[in-house]
């Protein structure tokens, strides 16, 4: 199974990011965001495991990103720490400075190396990050450090999302239960692209590094990077799994016959999460589930379902609940994608509206209230081969002008 | 000079798309348009004269994009009939027979082969055509055209514009007076690539098909090309340019001296069309002016001024006057082109607010009375090399939403 489908065989847990044995998390409030709500996460292992982590592909990333491509290249790290509220963005020599500092605050009450510490920032742009409330922080931070819930540390790493976002899922591997959980934030500039938002998961599954990586990029491509609120890629982007092997048993690599069932787990988690996002994007009214088939190739289908799920006029008509396909027929057309007019078909909400490349009548009033709802698929038919893609976005709203017309954020 | 810079030597005319010796305009209410306003213009010469014409890259291309697209092809066109309220896209086979009608019914009454007319159809997408409306009032039509003014023919193409838009300049080439004119219509679907939305230029020259082919293609490139309300091209983009060499003396190519003259008039009237679509934009508070310098090529300073232009992030920021670079450099770092964050300068509106890639301190209160005006430029300096371009867009407002939201437009 690829992309946004889902699994059978896999039981809920309980717990987010900690449900897995063999991590503990805690949150706090240092001063990062002004209304005395929690803004700071540390997620840590007993010891060093493995670690695999996908990065932002734009140019301007921030410093804990470049720091922590650095940290995770060794394929074992301990702790993530997590603050919310500044990206440590365009911040220069002393951007780079404060990342490290926070790893190395983080690395001495763990009693562990600096480079066994990765940094996540989330937040503003472009403004020096108060380092002193951060690294004053973290000795109570470790000290509450526990296993029973991911729930504060999920709340801590959010901007402007609306809901904080975990799961948890288990599973039997030769003879033993594992879980694989996670968490993750949106909700604006939203557009991963070999990368997605902050994310980190675990797994007490004893994968190997090189497992950890294959899974989570391969995870990574048909869900996070299938998502766009707003067509723009954050400077902070970070995905990470963690795999602690506190479940048992030997080590698993990409070779071993329960490679693909954990592989097909972290999917799961990666595709509810990446689902959640879109869902809470900012503004949004409603989650947007663009399909495109029978394109020549699965790239050309790619390029399609972003060119329909960035299109602005497209967002909006569905916030409107305007079956107005004739931007859909735009937004194809403009992709690059191949396109013979003549053979598009277009499925908004259940209701066929173009065949052939024409309207196809249906009744306006019908149209409203399917489109009045949580969830809204667009379906396209290109006629043309065997490719397809989904891409998950949300509607274009006067809530996402107010929020970032409004807000520094 | 290029893009949009002004030139010098240029003297403003009256009279729009008929400012020029041998072209004739009318225009009336048909209805297309609901509320009683004009919505067919008819554009003709008093013989097939010089032609070019310039038409959208979207691969759902709008009946009277196909049609015209082959009349164009043999250098010569007598007459430009364009209604709006309804595209004419996505109306399959249709679609293409009411576009030769329609050409056919204005060849008949300008006694002229259909082939001589060109076809443009702006609004609504998936509708089919309301034939028979136009068709009839086409006799009437041809029997109202004179070259008095362009203004009605200018208000007859528009749909979400807010004003009409057009302009004329006249310039002494070898002792004769020519004169080069032009309309055009956004406001929303607009990203051109490689031609427009509606506009029509005409021009008393004795240019040559070839030299119009050139000059308008040149034109193009760097002005309608350089602008983006939405990032969403239109299906109907069309960009004409008819010379009825009235204003006398020899015929025009591309080799003659008086050519370098006449293409720069011809983007003098592009650049001042384009800027009015861009500061026109649905829901537009304000003109947003790019720029883009020190590249490492033009093509990596194209698309990091589109990245910029496009960001729903900044266009938001923007609205609330709210000099949010951080968005900027994220825009900058996304783009694909080659990006060096440490170099990284941006001046917003005047006001330097990053410079290294870090920040520069500056005065809230200040950037944000710099920002609450009509025009505001943002301008980001690369340090690689001495690629730069500019583009033109607008601010993404509450009322782009309404309009696209609550119309179906």
């Amino acid at each position: 199974m690829t992309g946004f489908g889902l699994s059978s065989g896999f039981a809920h847990a309980e717990g987010g990011v900690v449900a897995a044995a063999g991590f503990f998390a805690a949150a706090t409030h240092c001063g990062l965001k002004g209304d005395g709500k929690r803004d700071l996460a540390l997620i840590s292992a007993e010891e060093a495991v493995a670690v695999a982590a996908v990065f932002t592909t734009n140019r301007v990333a921030a410093a804990p990103v470049v720091l922590s491509r650095r940290h995770v290249s060794s394929g074992h790290a301990r702790a993530v720490i997590i603050n919310a509220g500044n990206a440590n963005a365009c911040t220069g020599p002393q951007g780079e400075h404060d990342a490290r500092a926070t790893a190395v605050a983080v690395a001495e009450s763990l009693a562990c190396a600096p480079e066994e510490v990765l940094v996540c920032s989330t937040g503003v742009i472009g403004v020096p990050l108060p380092l002193e409330r951060i690294v004053s922080a973290i000795p109570d931070l470790v000290e509450g450090l526990d296993s029973r819930d991911g729930a504060d540390v999920a709340e801590a790493i959010m901007t402007t999302d609306t809901f904080s976002k975990q799961l948890a899922v288990s599973v039997e591997v030769d003879g033993r239960l594992v879980t694989v959980g996670g968490m993750a934030k949106g909700s604006g500039m939203i557009a991963p692209n070999m990368a997605t938002m902050l994310s980190v998961l675990t797994t007490d599954a004893p994968l190997t590094p090189e497992a950890c990586d294959a899974a989570l990029r391969a995870a990574c491509d048909t869900t996070f990077n299938r998502v766009t609120v707003d067509s723009d890629t954050s400077t902070n982007d970070t995905l990470i799994l963690l795999a602690s092997g506190a479940a048992g048993g030997e080590s698993i690599s990409t070779e071993d016959d329960a490679y693909p069932l954990l592989a097909e787990a972290v999917r799961v988690v990666c595709a509810e999460l990446a689902r959640m996002i879109a869902r809470d994007g900012e503004g949004a009214t409603k989650l947007i589930v663009v399909t495109v088939s029978g394109a020549a190739t699965d790239e050309d289908a790619t390029l399609a379902a972003f060119a329909v799920a960035d299109s602005p006029l497209v967002k909006t008509a569905l916030f409107g609940n305007d079956a107005n396909w004739g931007r859909v027929a735009m937004a194809v057309g403009k992709s690059g994608a191949d396109v013979d007019p003549g053979l598009l078909g277009i499925v908004f909400a259940g209701i066929e509206v173009c065949r052939g490349g024409g309207a196809v009548p249906f009744d306006e009033d019908e149209a409203f209230a399917a489109l009045d709802c949580d969830e809204v698929t667009i379906e396209v038919s290109l006629g043309l081969g065997s490719g397809e893609a989904t891409v998950l976005t949300c509607d274009l709203s006067y809530e996402y002008v107010r929020i970032n017309g409004e807000y520094r954020s």
